[in-house]
């Protein structure tokens, strides 16, 4: 739905293009815009999608290829949507396969989420899953090397091995990760503080770790083309 | 100032602490507190600081220690002060001297660039410009490397020297670094998007480079003491 008689700029773009595209585009006015959007941010038009869907866990690892390592990002409690929004736009653009979510205390694939990772929820695989401590070790069975990141983390993170097939899990802002996901995890790496706040936003955190997995990732790729003498 | 008159748990400790500390504190009634943060979220408490005040330049580069190469994040029209407030946070963190924002279209520090800085905003010197190209011209002279994040760079972020005296140029969400401060950076670098979306989130592609900034510069730093024979 778009708000206004008279379209101009994108708007009208958009109203052409929905259209060429044989996809239903209706006027409407702006009041109207304001109601379906509970009077959240807008820019001028509403699209309706079909609700995302979470998957399962066998569904984000079928989804590896097979030249690839797996990659996930397990979220251990984010409730913040606009982190959770961005930690999904990051893991869409660094490569990862899926991102882990527990049912309980997290934030759900709410509008919020969605407009925070700019489009990215619609690609992004989402598990929603009822025990995190358990997917943890079904993971490690599968041969995922699970790193969690962590203050008192003995390893620093670009020091650490993370090239291989991984789940980085991130802990819920404020409290970091709970008990029993802490101690599930292969390794924990701390990521360093040089200032007077001991702690990054979440969705930092993730893109930091996420970035250098991919980092060490071509790393590895580079060097196995290369033999030292 | 404390919402309620009986309080308990974290509001009757911060009660405590302050009241300690010769801090002046007052409870009030909840509403009075609504209407000091114009309905914004709070936790049942408030806390008067003086305003945040921008700093120079010079006071800048004059913070650096004699043993340590400048590192300023320079920020081209960041509009969100969600945003800003994730920036000087991961500012503090990832040890740069300082952040240097435009006096136009730029969020200025508010309380809601506070918030989100979790309480960094207090540590972090902002110093706020009339002309950013001319600043960056400056910085130039001062011997500093601009770097710019645009998805056009030549240079994956990774592979470039990111470990001498250095100012990381971040563009506004959406639209990228500016034509005249673009044409002015030493050198353009690009994050990796393997995915569907084609941007991240600004605060998290300045943590991104931030943290390879700091990455490189303690491996410089443990490369000097390591001779290879």
């Amino acid at each position: 739905m778009i708000a206004g008689d008279v379209l101009t700029g994108p708007l009208q773009e958009i109203f052409t293009t929905a259209r060429d595209k044989k996809i239903p585009v209706q006027k409407v006015d702006r009041r109207r815009l304001e109601q379906l959007v509970s009077n959240a941010a807008h820019q001028g038009v509403v699209a309706f999608l079909a609700a995302k869907e979470y998957v399962g866990i066998e569904d984000i690892l079928a989804s590896v290829r097979v030249d690839e390592e797996p990659f996930l990002i397990i979220l251990d409690e984010i409730s913040d949507p606009h982190n959770l929004g961005a930690i999904l736009r990051t893991a869409d653009a660094a490569g990862a396969h899926g991102v882990v979510i527990p049912r309980r205390r997290s934030a759900p694939l709410t509008p919020t989420v969605a407009k925070s990772s700019a489009g990215a929820i619609e690609y992004v695989q989402v598990a929603r899953v009822t025990n995190l401590p358990q997917t943890i070790d079904q993971l490690k069975k599968r041969g995922l090397w699970i790193i969690g990141a962590a203050p008192d983390g003995a390893e620093l993170y670009w020091e650490s091995r993370l090239d291989g097939p991984i789940g980085v899990v991130i802990g819920a802002e404020g409290k970091g990760l709970g008990r029993l996901v802490k101690e599930r995890c292969d390794n924990l790496v701390h990521l360093p503080m040089l200032g007077q706040v001991n702690s990054l936003n979440a969705s930092v955190a993730t893109a930091v770790l996420a970035y250098e997995v991919l980092r060490q990732r071509r790393k590895a790729f580079i060097d196995e083309g290369v033999s030292c003498s």
